[in-house]
Order: structure tokens, then C-alpha cells, then sequence
């Protein structure tokens, strides 16, 4: 055995299953690797953002990592922005990237560069592997070190000989630290704070899970706290039979204004709301002056018991589902992205996964699906724009069994529109909605909030893509996947529910008023 | 006047033309500022690789560096692979990235990343304007260090809050370093070292100019040495009236055959060859053992002025240009890499800029463009691929009335087929010749070479993407160009002549055997 087949053979005793690759010469023994020592499923993407982004689905749906197969510096790189987000989403995730030989090192060929640099930003751990012996031990502690806490990034830098070289075999499994758990102490003043009253309890990561939304519900009921998320989540379950949540609001006027009743804030999971940039004029925190911000746990704590404890300390209520009412198909009329969002809501199946990279276009579905069946929602939780189709890619090939809705704007969208070849390819489930209003719309409110009121060439040339039109229908064909453009609400709810019907990926330009 | 304007003002005295962007909100000054100053053109890429590659295309044909203007650690690093090319080509570009407000980098928003170091990997300078008043300052020097030498990649982080801070206006202008002079002493040593015989004249950057190469030609001509460049080159002048050079090739078995003839290899900016990878078995340096290497230039040094120096100094002969034949059209029949790449060089007009990012495509057509009419071919000079697009978009924009001619595999010109999409926004005069085979015959090559007779299932899965067979027809459209799909060599020859004969951008999916 040598060191990419112990390596290989590591990640199989611990239960990894995927590897997400796009890779070059310097991974072709870990390639080898693959069917060599086989149980492992390679999923091939056209480019490295994809494959990360869907390493970052598959995650999120999984709680376990896939591996990802990545080559050198440049194709390393060009997965960074999705490892961004994955950073962001605590998603556990283990990267491999080949590198030249050792003894080659010194020569700088075409292809080198510091990998180590490039993969540190985005990475909790990096290591690279000295031996062909150690690549085995090495593979056993990035998993443990993935897995770790709420999760995380891990890298392996793997060079080409000692891939070849031998090993012993697989090494044995390290354990991941658990979720630290949360202080009596903590829990007794977070309940204090509570019973004040003029409180809100932020929740991120796993206290947006069926149980810790409803032991938040519980504490909320009994002291009429309300219960926010930051604006994006990693991963949030919702819909009918589930407690609703406020989403912090985007623009910063907006976001101090809806914490603004608050005197305290409990976090359970989530940092303090900061803004999404620093706008001139604008505070760098959400929280209001006067508001106390109470810690009841961090993303690496075990985030559910805490609540739950808090909950039971309160002698809270049981947990009683509020009556929501799913929304109606919307009336006959032009598509707008209100209306888009409204058609969505009514027709998604039970146990959908919605990702959700639309943000102008795709606000007001958060009202709108509260009383949805049950289903679970994506976030672009690290602002690299892009994710949508890699994510939806990665969720579906995690739950082969559920429904995937990719709500996506279109500038984003046309990032990594490879996705789709991928998804055509895995026959993936996936319904794409693209929101087609042809400009950066958020570049274009930003503009104006700066006092732009009429875009300069330059400005306009920048934020507008409307010519040529992308014409997402061929864009969509050419990869491979069924696609129909539609513009009024009516054309719309038929082509969701086709696209629902039909196994496979879809797409839908929605172009929007 | 800002920051940002004070930055653009002093570009603008700098005598640069063009701002290849993808910006986000923490860009919008700059963006205000290209209108409020103006002068730049700006153009918009919807992936950054596309702003990379077209800078990168846009440098090599102009010889002054572009603008580019990026969003954040995640968009730059989007555009990191195609930089890492830059790098290695030697191309000026001026990177502008904007960061967070310096007042808002502690609240961890986000989108915030360690930029400076993504940044510094493929950057020869990087600097963090530290106020609105040095920000022209810091424009001025990073036009200096990019012009430097043989040019370089700089890069400026720009905080949004200094960007609208207050300013004095441009800067004045750095000189940048000179290309060095070269001793006389290297000259008379270069000049033994021909006389004895056996020797290769290794060429490389502004060696491949028509200067250089006819100097070159004089010295060879005299001393019956050979005339090589690496594989790959940033640019060269190509074609009737130029003296024709060898290639390295690729492969090291072959690369180490084709050197073994020498006793000594003069080096003329170019650095003495090395694998391409680090493959088993095989030297890390090409050069044969017993071949002396003598540095006659570095790529900074004045590499023409140098070797004419070397010509005169032996009293060579002068230029005489060579007659080459053209080829003709292939004969009817399937379309084969070979015949597609005769067809181009038989069909390529006068002064085209030709692309070459086909590897197992389009080895052949050096051969064969040997006698076509006077042409520049810029290639992949860092190895992460994908390019190809972006940089025919950066030359067509350098180059408005020369027609660019775009030689492309499929498998990498799917990384970044979104500069399609601003060829057609900028009505590029780009012809783009995929050579779909629909795999990544490179990696079978390497698979092949590391013993694997038969794919396994995995290894199949990572290096074929025939199911589904992407349309590149559809995909082009999609993105707004006229394509048409061929299957042999009269097909080929005709949708060539039509993509050359109509403005705007065209592709042509060639289909081979």
C-alpha cells in the first residue's frame, strides 16, 4: 500500500463516502487511489469552486466531510472563495492538494507556488505531509480535525512522490473534540437576563436545528423574548411544525431599527450581529447601545443542550407548534420577485432543501415560507458569491432523496454556472430558479445609498449585465440540463411544477419586473 | 478630491487605458471614481479569472499593465490562478482590491479575509494604502513596480473608508526600473561558449521578439547553433519573414531527447529547463548531464539589446529570413487535432494574435505555423488552465484591429467560459476553435504513463466528461456568441473563414476524432 492508498483507506474506516475533485498530474495517485482501495465515490467538477462549494453542501447536509481532490496552488485557488463560505459555515470539510515531488521543489516549475499560504486563510489546520509512512496518520487527524467542535476546514498538502511512496497502511482514527459544554453559570445568567424582559435570543449554527428552535421557542414563549438569526445561516430548519425566526435584515438602518426594542441579547450559536461592511456613517456592531449581550454558547459549544437546559431551568412550557398558514400561489400577473418567491413558497414539496443565493430578489421569502412544509434552507453564510448551484449540487448528492431548490440571483449565479454540468452529470434533483433582472441590483442600491442618483457610464458598464442578455436557457442546454424561460406567475408555477415532477436538474430564468 | 479619485487620477497620468472589474460594494469609490475622473474604460467580467486572464492578455500585448479592480479576499481570490500565469509571463498588472473600512476590520464581518496573504503568492509587490492622502502615492508605486524590469503583478489594498477620505490629488509618477544591462564580460563568455560548437541558444520573454529572434537567427546562422524556447512562452513573434525556433516539448523523455545533443545551452531570458512535473524516474533539471548552461540574460536584464550585442560581437552574419512554406488546407476528411491546427495555420490572416491553450491539441501547430503569415502566439505560461478565453479577450481589447485567434481544449476552456460573455459585451474580433474530445486527455496521458493500462471505474469518472457532452454551441449562445459545431476538415475550413469573415466573437466547436 502506499501513501495515497493509506490515505485513501483512512478515510473509508471513517465513514467518508465522497470525494469532490477536480484533479491534475500531481493527484493521479490519489486518483489511482480511488479505485485501488475503492468505496469512495469520486464526483468530477469542471472547475475547483464547484468542487468545494458542493464539499460545502454535502456538509452542511451530512455533518460529515467530504474530501475534495484539488491541483497545486492554482487549483487550490480557485476553490477558495467557496472554502470562504464553508469557513464561515463551520462546514467540516477535508481538502486534498497534490503538490510536486519533494526533490522537485527547488526546480519552481511552471506550476509552483505557496500552497501553504493560499490554503491558511481559509483553513483551521493545514499540514503537509512528510512521509509516505505519516500520510495515513496525517488523513486520520484532518478528519478528526474537521469534525472537530461545530466543524470545520482541514488541508492536506500531499506531494506527488510521497503518494507513491510506501506506508504501512490505514492509520487508526483520532477522535474530534466534542462540543464543549455549556457552564451552569452561563445558563443561570442567561436566564436572569431573559426574565428582565426587552430580549431577544440570536441563534446560529445547530440552535437553528428542530431542537434547538424549539427549546428557543419554549424560553421565547415564557418571557416573550423574540428569536432572531443573522441575516444568513449555514443551515436552518423551518417551516410548518417549526417555530418562526426573525432574520436580522441586511441593510444596516434596517438591522439597527429591528434590534433597536431590545435591552438584552442572549447569543446562542451566533456571534454579535456586526454589519455586513462598514458603511459610512453606520456603527461596526448591530447592537444597540444600551442593549447587554449575554453569551449562552459559542458555535464549538454543544449549542442544543444549552438550550435545552436554559429552557428547562426556566420550567419553560412544552414545546406547542404555532398554527402558520402556507401561502396561496399568487394571482395571475407579471413575475416579480415578490411573487417568484410567493410561487416557490406554495408549491415546495415536504422536505425540500432550499438554497437560498438570491438577496435582493429573495428577501421576503423568509416570511413567506414560515408556513411551508417542512423543509431545510441554505445560506451563502461567507458573502463569496456564487455558491448557489455548487451548494445545491453538494446537498443533493448528500440526500439523493430530497427535493433541492436553488433560489438564485443571476449575477451570482453566472460564477460557477459549471455547477450544472455536474448536476446533469450526478442527475442530481435540482431545480434552479434563476431571479433574472440582469443587473447587480445590490451594486446598484449601493450606488444609490452613496448618493449616486443617476449611474455614470462607467458605474453603469460595471453593474448592469443585461447586455448581451445571458440567455440562461442555452447557458443551461449546454450543460447538459433542461431548461424554460418564463414571465408571468402563471408560466412560472407551471414550470416549478415541472420541474419538481421531472427526476433530474431543471432550471427556470425567471425574468423578473 | 478622494482617495479613489486621487488613485485613478494618477493612473490616468500614468497613461493607463483600462480597468477589467468585478466589483462589490467595498469597490464602489473606485467605481464613482472611474466616472468622476474619467478616462478609463472599464470592463466588466462576471467571474475574476476573467478579469485576471484578460489583464494578463491585455499587458503581453500592450507592454503597460491594466487595471483590475476586485471585491474583497474572496473575489481576489477568484482571480488568483490567473495571476499565478501572470506571474510567470512576466505581464504588468495593477491589482486594486478593496477592503473593508479600517474602523470595521475587528468586527470579523463576513466577507473578511488575511488578503495580504492570498495576495502576496502571486503578487511581486503588495502594498495597504494606510490613507486617503498617500493613495495616489501608492497608485504611483505600484505603476512603478509593475512596469518594472520585465514587468511584474502589484497589488493595492484599498479600505473602503480611505478610499472617500480626503486627498491631494495625483501623485507624480515613479520611474520604473530598467530592464539591466548586460556585461560585456557575459557577451564575450556566451560568444566562446557558441564558437565551440554544439550548442542551443535557450529563448525565452523578450528573446521571442522580433528583434531578439532575428538576433538570435544572425548568431545561429554563424555557429550552426540551435534555436529553442521552453514549451510555453508568454509571447512570440511568429511566422513569414521571422526566423522559426524549436519548442521544448512537454513530456520529459522527449524534452531530455531533444536537448541531448548539446554540450552547452546560452540562456537568453529564459531560465534553464526544468519538468514540467516531477515525474518518477525522471530529472527534476532537463538539461543533459554534461551541457555547460551560460547565462547570457535573465528575464530582467536587456535581453535584446543583448543579443545583439552577441551578434555583433562574433561578427555574425546579417538577417536573412528564411523561406517557409505556408500550408495548405488538409485534404477532405475527419477532423483530427492535426488537420484542425493545419487548417488554422493555412487560414490565419496577417497579423492575428493567436491563443494556444490546446496541450495534447495543439503541440503540431507550432510545426505548422512555421511559415503562416506574420503572427504574436501568446500560450499558458503558468499552467493553470482555463486562460485562454481571458486572455483573447485582454489581447482583443489591446488590440482592436488585429483578429485574435483562440486554439482552446475543452477542458480548460470550460473553467472560465464566462469570457465569452464579455467578448460579446466588448464585440471581440475572437475566433475561439474548441477542440472538444471531451476528456482531459492530458491525465489519461499520465495515467497511461504511470502504468494504467485500463481506467478503473474512479479514474474514469475524474478524467472524461463525455456524459453529458457539454454544448458548446449552446453554452456560446448562451453567453451571447454565434457558434457553429464541426465535424470535418471541410466543415472546419468553412465555419473558420466565416468566424474570421464577421465582427464580433465567434466559436467553433471542432469535434475530433
Amino acid at each position: 500500500m502506499n501513501g495515497a492508498e493509506s490515505a485513501i483507506k483512512t478515510a473509508l474506516d471513517a465513514g467518508l463516502e465522497i470525494c469532490f475533485a477536480n484533479p491534475g498530474t500531481t493527484e493521479m495517485p490519489m486518483v489511482m487511489a480511488l479505485d485501488a482501495v475503492p468505496g469512495l465515490r469520486a464526483v468530477l467538477a469542471l472547475q475547483e469552486n464547484v468542487v468545494t462549494g458542493a464539499a460545502d453542501g454535502y456538509g452542511r447536509m451530512t455533518g460529515k466531510p467530504a474530501l475534495t481532490l484539488l491541483h497545486l496552488g492554482p487549483g487550490f485557488a480557485n476553490g477558495i472563495a467557496n472554502l470562504h463560505n464553508a469557513r464561515r459555515a463551520r462546514t467540516p470539510i477535508v481538502n486534498m492538494i497534490g503538490e510536486h515531488a519533494t526533490w522537485h521543489g527547488a526546480a519552481d516549475a511552471p506550476l509552483a507556488s505557496d500552497i501553504d499560504a493560499l490554503a491558511r486563510p481559509v483553513s483551521a489546520w493545514v499540514r503537509r505531509s512528510e512521509s509516505g509512512e505519516t500520510m495515513a496518520a496525517d488523513m486520520a487527524e484532518a478528519i478528526a480535525q474537521a469534525r472537530g467542535g461545530a466543524g470545520q476546514v482541514a488541508t492536506l498538502i500531499l506531494p506527488h512522490d510521497l503518494q507513491l511512496a510506501p506506508s504501512g497502511g490505514a492509520a487508526p482514527l483520532s477522535p474530534p473534540a466534542a462540543r464543549r459544554a455549556v457552564s451552569e453559570n452561563r445558563v443561570r445568567q442567561a436566564a436572569e437576563v431573559l426574565r428582565k424582559g426587552d430580549a431577544v435570543l440570536f441563534l446560529g449554527d445547530e440552535a437553528l436545528s428542530e431542537r434547538g428552535l424549539k427549546a428557543a421557542w419554549r424560553i421565547a414563549s415564557l418571557c416573550r423574548a423574540r428569536v432572531m438569526s443573522p441575516t444568513s445561516n449555514a443551515r436552518s430548519e423551518r417551516g410548518a411544525g417549526l417555530p418562526p425566526f426573525e432574520r436580522l435584515p441586511y441593510l444596516p438602518e434596517q438591522a439597527l431599527e429591528s434590534l433597536s426594542p431590545f435591552r438584552s441579547m442572549v447569543l446562542a450559536g451566533a456571534k454579535a450581529p456586526v454589519g455586513f461592511f462598514g458603511w459610512p456613517g453606520m456603527p461596526s456592531s448591530m447592537v444597540p447601545a444600551g442593549c447587554a449581550v449575554e453569551l449562552l454558547a459559542e458555535p464549538d459549544d454543544d449549542i442544543i443542550a444549552a438550550l435545552e437546559a436554559l429552557a428547562d431551568f426556566m420550567a419553560a412550557p412544552a414545546y406547542e407548534s404555532p398554527a402558520l398558514d402556507r401561502p396561496l400561489l399568487p394571482a395571475e400577473g407579471t413575475l416579480t420577485a415578490e411573487s417568484l418567491t410567493q410561487g416557490i413558497a406554495a408549491l415546495q414539496p415536504e422536505g425540500c432543501i432550499l438554497v437560498n443565493e438570491a438577496i435582493t430578489s429573495g428577501w421576503r421569502y423568509h416570511q413567506q415560507s414560515q408556513g411551508a412544509p417542512r423543509f431545510t434552507e441554505l445560506q451563502l453564510t461567507g458573502g463569496a458569491i456564487g455558491l448557489g448551484p455548487s451548494l445545491s449540487l453538494g446537498a443533493a448528492v448528500a440526500c439523493p432523496d430530497r427535493q433541492v431548490i436553488d433560489l438564485q440571483a443571476d449575477g451570482s449565479g453566472l460564477y460557477n454556472s459549471q455547477a450544472l454540468w455536474s448536476q446533469a452529470r450526478q442527475n442530481s434533483n435540482v431545480v434552479t430558479v434563476i431571479c433574472s433582472n440582469r443587473r447587480y441590483a445590490i451594486l446598484q442600491l449601493e450606488l444609490q445609498r452613496a448618493g449616486v442618483n443617476r449611474l455614470g457610464t462607467e458605474a453603469q458598464a460595471l453593474t448592469d449585465f443585461s447586455a448581451p442578455a445571458v440567455d440562461w436557457v442555452s447557458l443551461a442546454q449546454g450543460f447538459g440540463v433542461p431548461a424554460a424561460r418564463v414571465e408571468d406567475t402563471t408560466g412560472f408555477a407551471a414550470a416549478l411544477r415541472r420541474g419538481l415532477a421531472e427526476p433530474g436538474p431543471y432550471l427556470i430564468e425567471a425574468c423578473i419586473a
